[in-house]
């Protein structure tokens, strides 16, 4: 199918069966959508956190303002992004970039030397803004690759993400969780919203022409 | 090919070669991508705009710190997101889903008054905030049918917001810009990344599992 079509095909799963497990072949492409998203300055400045863990699933549930799907899905995934822009995290970027190049260290150092710059100065929260976006390609990606893969998915920011960050101990690693994407299989008997029409705003009000 | 091989197809095309234009099937299909994005209440914060006026092009160049890709290319598309939440707005969706699924209008209103309590007492800036963010979701979706359709497109967010709004007067629209995505076909030998290796973070530093 086209993504188009997975697109069409694709909703927010509203109940999961806790019986069906997502391969672990699934699970890997999935994550390898987010992981080859395009990022700003191509730093990739998130991480996916991929739980199967029964007992910590069941735990993020309050969090998740008792919504029961990220205990009954199979994986859940969570999109962190980096809490801040560092000297440290630039360089081990283009260093690994560099070096799988072939070319010298420091080759992009013009560039690196100028998002330094832009970013260092300022505050943590402005620049988490900026991490948390990119962590949204990925995120849309990975459920792109669901899709393809007609596994059901759930774009989730109903929780107290502050909440989750201390349960996951994500500060410590640089990290603030961001989003969740439970994934598993529907249980359509349990989904209100299975059998609803898709609705979209119309093509010509989304779309702004200027010729 | 697998949305995988698209991915890894595509990479930020650094030069276009400006005789070559992308089909209106393509833009389309393009756009659809974009437009179908699962979003945060399924609220659709934002819209794109479809920019292929060779003058309004030029015009963005100084905007675009002097990038001549943003002219060269066949369509430029910008992604705007709406700049804060209205009950108007909220209701404006509800009610097009309500009326598309054939139910009654304020079927969905415990969820609407929830929303509205949730973002209308908020600062204007934290709600563009989470408006921008998804606009991702659906940049990124753009940007995956492109490298389906082997459309070269280039993922941007350096330029400067406040001037390309503007120009193109978005705030009068409710918008504010977010980022930019040039279509078109790589002119290969004015191209320095063409030919450079696609270089991410390792899986196993990508991933975090916990079982």
């Amino acid at each position: 199918m086209s993504l188009i079509e997975d697109l069409k095909w694709r909703y927010a799963t509203k109940s999961y069966d806790p019986t069906k497990k997502v391969s672990d072949e699934n699970v890997r492409n999935i994550v390898e959508a987010a992981r080859l998203a395009p990022t700003s300055s191509g730093l990739q400045q998130f991480r996916v956190l991929v739980i199967t863990n029964e007992e910590l699933k069941k735990k993020i549930v309050p969090i998740a303002w008792g919504q029961e799907i990220v205990a009954d899905c199979s994986h859940l995934l969570v999109f962190a992004a980096w809490d801040n822009y560092t000297e440290e995290r630039i360089d081990t970027v283009y260093d690994r970039t560099t070096d799988e190049r072939g070319l010298p260290r420091g080759r992009f150092s013009s560039y690196t030397d100028k998002i330094k710059a832009m970013y260092l100065p300022k505050e943590e929260n402005d620049n988490f803004v900026h991490t948390a976006r990119q962590s949204y390609i990925g995120f849309g990606l990975a459920i792109a690759q669901a899709a393809e893969l007609q596994v059901d998915a759930t774009p989730m920011e109903g929780f107290d993400a502050n909440a989750l960050d201390e349960l996951l101990d994500l500060r410590s690693k640089g990290l603030r969780s961001v989003t969740m994407l439970p994934l598993g299989y529907r249980q359509e008997a349990a989904d209100w919203l299975v059998n609803m029409k898709k609705v979209r705003i119309p093509v010509e009000e989304f779309v702004i022409e200027i010729q």
